[in-house]
């Protein structure tokens, strides 16, 4: 029986789920659902690997998953009949056929997240738990000029949880793009890889810079010391979205586009 | 003992509200958590009155109250204390003292609301609950042909629900603007008063004229026609917001601007 490997490019509201990955029955998990109503359309079990596996809370535009198959169904069945059995906090936007040796996990070469954080005086209502929240007026300038110093390959420790499996806390960040939009604030962040609870930590520090609590060269000072216990704590999940992960271009699996109403630019 | 009118902004999401109005214990209402959180703050039971009674689903950047209270605090009590006793789906945005005179509900002269419509092929999760949606593509121009006769007065017994307790059909349109932003599409509605259930009902047919399935002589003829059993099915209420409430300028109360983040223009 001949098996075809197909990619999913899918959204996901992280705060209605535990995080991406199965666990215990009962704890509700993208994967869980996914995995789900994929064995409806196959009519077989089906094992998913993912590229990036979110925390807790954490929103996906652009998760990428892959799986095998022996079904023959038309790719729209892998998008319109697989939404039909998710939650209404998941939806498949594309379905791709790609080559048996296409692996959604290894293959990633960049992953793109954006942190989009509320900058007003009263907590968000409307956009509770799909938006960070500062209060206090922030310096976009300031964190800019901060967020320089991330570029390039560099030891992450100083934004490395201490649950982090990676095996190096070596990472490249290829850009750091902060931008407001009004009161909305958008931190894009573009690296080969990320430790756990890199952007977010990255994030509550960039905050502090943006306050006026650390100043531009104590930042670079915080990269440098490869501290953990000398950073300021890990920013909430609310506003994280995993918004981009690249493929070499023979895979046929494009990077999906930021939407445009997630607050700042589509690129 | 003196007593203080003072009149609140407020922000809510209505998807997790069985609407504005007080209903039987139990049952969760905006209004039956504010004045809960109003009681603790002033120390006795507060009564409000409100400029526009939502739906069950309904969100508000610009809702009105106003209440009296016998008790004396600082405005910040009004919006900070107060926001730390409501839920996370409801926020005060800033608080007036005005007349005794002032009523929230009777000064209001002019109302503003907007629908917010995700015009996507698959569903929205990330703002579900927060958006409709039309997976067809919608001629946004044959909607705003359309929707060029709506304003003056009217009778709008066409997009009226049959529930409604107004003691007319008739009012007055002030504008009717309608805008796309990628894939967003906002319509905003500004009138002396609404109808129950007129928003949804006016984006209901207007989305009919956008899939070509109404021309814009049936549109018009539609409201002409007075006569809801004609008109397309009411639309769902998850993209709608209160977006403006106008009081006359001695009042000191200012129309909430629209916020920037609600997938639009902000006037």
């Amino acid at each position: 029986m001949s098996t075809t490997r197909i990619a999913l490019i899918l959204h996901y509201d992280g705060s209605a789920f535990n995080g991406w990955q199965v666990q215990p029955a009962g704890v509700p998990t993208v994967q869980t659902v996914l995995e789900h109503a994929l064995a409806k359309i196959a009519l077989h079990p089906v094992a998913t690997i993912v590229a990036g596996r979110t925390d807790t809370g954490v929103h996906a535009t652009a998760q990428v998953v892959h799986f095998d198959t022996t079904a023959t169904r038309p790719l729209s069945a892998w998008v319109r009949g697989i939404n039909a059995h998710l939650p209404s906090s998941v939806a498949v936007q594309a379905a791709y056929e790609v080559s048996p040796e296409f692996s959604a996990r290894f293959d990633a070469y960049r992953r793109s997240y954006r942190y989009v954080l509320c900058n007003e005086a009263v907590r968000p209502v409307i956009l509770a738990g799909k938006v960070g929240w500062a209060f206090r007026d922030l310096s976009v300038a300031a964190m800019q000029q901060a967020a320089v110093c991330l570029v390039g390959e560099h030891d992450f420790s100083s934004f490395r949880a201490s649950e982090c499996q990676a095996k190096s806390p070596i990472k490249t960040m290829y850009s750091v793009n902060i931008h407001s939009h009004d009161s909305m604030v958008c931190f894009d962040f573009q690296a080969n890889a990320f430790l756990h609870h890199m952007v977010r930590n990255l994030v509550g520090a960039l905050v502090y810079v943006g306050y006026g609590k650390l100043s531009v060269a104590d930042f670079a000072a915080l990269l440098a010391a490869k501290d953990r216990t000398l950073a300021p704590p890990t920013f909430m999940p609310d506003g994280l979205y995993l918004t981009g992960v690249d493929y070499p271009e023979h895979f046929g699996v494009p990077r999906a586009t930021i939407p445009a109403w997630l607050w700042g630019q589509t690129t």
